[in-house]
């Protein structure tokens, strides 16, 4: 994205997340990191401009002011595009190894859910997760992926709490790669597309068989296969959310 | 997929590719790394079974004789799988850093590629790629996703000499950020299934706007939109590879 830091004519954009409310005039005070990836990191020097977005009011840009050597405002200037609505898709995903969980957050941000939860299955060997990387790897994919807002990051839960508590108007896609599952491209054509998603995948080495079944009976779950050959925990992520912003998400026109 | 290699009711069966011709009674020699990972990491004991697959004559069950501490031997003693022939794609993507590249040799496979070819563009900052990484990668990622073959690893070449002799029976699906592309899911849709298939991706930064020009005129390339976020190199080809699956390759039932 950002070939050329030097050359102020071809280089990318800045894009930031913050957390203050953004409106004309408003001074936000970048984050230690944000100072640090500002001045070191893309060079930006005083009175340059840079992205704002807080997932509530749109994008803004905003003028660098810093202030001496360790600190540094942004006085936000004109807002460039609207907050929209992205479309309504959650991710449950069972905790692997901290770089595939890397990878899920990212490619997950970028494929445009709205909420990433961990979620413990019988078979999760990965019980503890860093929740702190995980959404600082959510804010990253959603500063570079152009997104207007950054999803959620919830703590890891069992799969039996996770369902108490579960609306069933929200639907799952469950990938499941044993039982009755239907080929998810088959799958998906004859979903109707409604007003709240979550795909769901398991560990590596699959949900149990009880688990499965007892899953695929829930009314609002439906079991899908993602092709005949076995793919990684990241893999299966970026593969059903593709699907699933093919068929019922916003990458048609 | 191994969660627990001293249990040898539940661990998954190990599979291997070889060079070496596959048959009744054959005796194939392991690498020095092969039997490292059968002894050290997998704990496999003598005459213990492992699968073995050579892209020509399906997978077989070989029984493990270890000879000594430095060599071990696979006899080839039952026939599982015949060889078949998979949906033909190949993936042309703009060589990036280490990590997202062996993230796309891996995830590339995982997703049924039949040859990976990285290729230079105007604006691919990393021209060096180590191929023999990208050809492991690969190896790993069709043992562990159960293909029958591993896909070829081309050494990279510039875009224009790519083309020299290219067949224009091998349509391209090319994912460009800019100009005309349709949407994905609109584009594929009209697609007619043809017999062979390649999908392009550009580097960080995208393709130029010359590059693209002159590749979205040739009569065999299809440019098309991922989406109205910006992918990772490594997220836009396992996006743009599940979407040729499902709509032209071996997803659906």
């Amino acid at each position: 994205m950002h070939r050329n830091p030097a050359n102020t004519d071809h280089r990318a954009r800045i894009r930031l997340f913050v957390e203050y409310d953004l409106e004309h005039h408003h001074a936000v005070p970048a984050t230690p990191n944000q100072h640090s990836y500002l001045r070191k990191v893309m060079r930006r020097r005083d009175g340059e401009m840079v992205a704002l977005f807080n997932g509530r009011h749109g994008e803004w840009l905003a003028r660098i002011a810093y202030e001496g050597k360790s600190r540094c405002m942004m006085i936000v200037e004109q807002h460039l595009r609207p907050q929209r609505v992205p479309p309504d898709v959650w991710l449950l995903f069972a905790p692997v190894k901290a770089t595939p969980m890397n990878n899920i957050a990212r490619m997950s941000t970028e494929l445009g859910v709205g909420r990433i939860c961990p979620v413990l299955t019988e078979h999760t060997d990965v019980t503890r997760t860093n929740t702190a990387r995980l959404r600082s790897n959510a804010v990253e994919a959603a500063e570079q992926s152009t997104r207007l807002n950054v999803p959620i990051v919830d703590e890891p839960a069992p799969v039996a709490e996770m369902l108490e508590d579960w609306d069933p108007a929200r639907r799952i896609i469950l990938c499941a790669e044993a039982g009755q599952a239907v080929a998810i491209p088959d799958a998906l054509s004859e979903l109707e597309p409604g007003v709240a998603w979550a795909v769901m995948t398991g560990p590596e080495g699959g949900f149990s068989h009880s688990e499965l079944d007892g899953l695929a009976k829930l009314p609002f779950v439906t079991p899908v296969r993602l092709g005949p050959r076995i793919l990684r925990a990241d893999t299966a992520v970026a593969a059903v959310l593709v699907c699933w912003q093919n068929h019922l998400g916003d990458w048609s026109d």
